[in-house]
C-alpha cells in the first residue's frame, strides 16, 4: 500500500449573500474519479469568508436555521473596524472552519446517514474554489 | 515507510441531552491496537447533532462551562424552522466540528498535557458512532 | 510514492491576553525544510485555551474584529464554574479548533490569496507549542 495523491479542484457559484451549498455530489465524483477503494479525502476552501461544514442532508430548513443561528451569533452589522463590510463573514468562516478530512471505504465516502458536506457562503454571491486531495490506500 | 490503514469504529452511549464524553481512552486503545509507533490518527463522528472537540481533561467544570457557554450562544429554544426541535444541536455541532486529526509519536497520541478528546452530545441521550483511521509510518 | 514523516515543533510567544499571531512563515519554513514538493501539512496546537485558524492576511483589523467578535459571543466574565478564570478561553478554543490540514503543491503551501494561518491566543500572554507533521508525496 502506497501513498498516491489525486488532487482536484472545483468551483462553486453561490447565489446569495449567505448560503449553504451541498457539495457532496462533487466530492463523491472526485472520490469515484480517483478509483480509490479506501483512504482519506481532504477538502480545503481557498477563502476567508466562506467555510466548509457537515450537516443534515434531508430537511433544507436545517440549513436555514444554521445560517440564521450564525447571523444571530455574529450579526452582519456591529462595530467592526474592517472597512470592507464583511467582518461577520470572516468570523463566521473561522467558527465553521475551512477544511474537512473524510474517510473513504468501499469506494465511497464514509458519511453518516444524514451527513452532507456543505460549502458555507457568508459573503456572496461569489465563485468559490474548493481543493480536494484524495489519498488512496491499497 | 508505507501507508497502511487501520480502521476502527466504536460507539458512545450518551446519558444526557447535552454532554461531553471523554473518548481519549478509546482513541488511545485504537492507537495501541494498531501497533503504530508514529503516524496520524483521524477521527470522525457519523452524526449531525454531535461533534468532536479537544479540551481540558482535569477539572470537569470546564466541560460544564463549555456546554453552558454553547447553550448561551445557541439556545435550545429560538425561532427555528426545523420541526424536529433540535436545530440548536445542528448549529452547535457545526461550531464544534465533526473531525479531529491527531499525531501519533512513540506509540501514543501526541496530546498536550491538559488535552483530552471529547464527543460532544447536543441531542442525547443517544448511541453515537465514531470512526477512527490510523495511518502508521515506518 | 511513499509516506514519510517529517515532524517539527515550534513555539509562539504571545504578548497579549487575546491575540492572533500569524504563524504562516513558520509553517512555510517547515514545509521548505522538509523538501516536500507535494503532500499534506498537519498542524496541531498542544493547548486547551489557544486555537488555530485561517483568515485574512492583509488588513490587521480583521484580526481585531475576529477577537472582538469572539469576545462578544463568549464574554470573559460570565457565570462560569471553572475557578481558573479562563473558561471563556476554553470555549473560544473549542469554537476555533486546534488543528489544520493544509495542502502542499509545487513545494509550497496551497493557500488562498488572502489566507494566513493564525495561532489564536485566548489566555495569554504565554508560550504556546505547535506541532507540524509534513507528509510528502513522490
Amino acid at each position: 500500500m502506497v501513498w498516491c495523491r489525486v488532487v482536484q479542484r472545483f468551483s462553486v457559484e453561490t447565489t446569495a449573500h449567505s448560503q449553504m451549498v451541498d457539495i457532496t455530489p462533487s466530492v463523491i465524483e472526485a472520490v469515484t474519479d480517483s478509483g480509490a477503494s479506501s483512504g482519506l479525502c481532504f477538502l480545503h476552501v481557498l477563502h476567508t469568508t466562506a467555510g466548509l461544514t457537515i450537516n443534515e442532508n434531508a430537511d433544507p430548513s436545517v440549513q436555514t436555521d444554521i445560517l440564521d443561528g450564525l447571523e444571530r451569533i455574529v450579526p452582519f452589522e456591529a462595530s467592526y473596524r474592517h472597512r470592507e463590510g464583511n467582518s461577520d463573514a470572516h468570523i463566521k468562516a473561522t467558527l465553521v472552519g475551512f477544511s474537512e478530512a473524510l474517510f473513504i471505504e468501499r469506494g465511497s465516502l464514509l458519511l453518516g446517514t444524514w451527513q452532507g458536506i456543505y460549502l458555507c457562503e457568508f459573503d456572496g454571491p461569489r465563485r468559490r474554489q474548493v481543493v480536494v486531495k484524495i489519498v488512496p490506500e491499497g
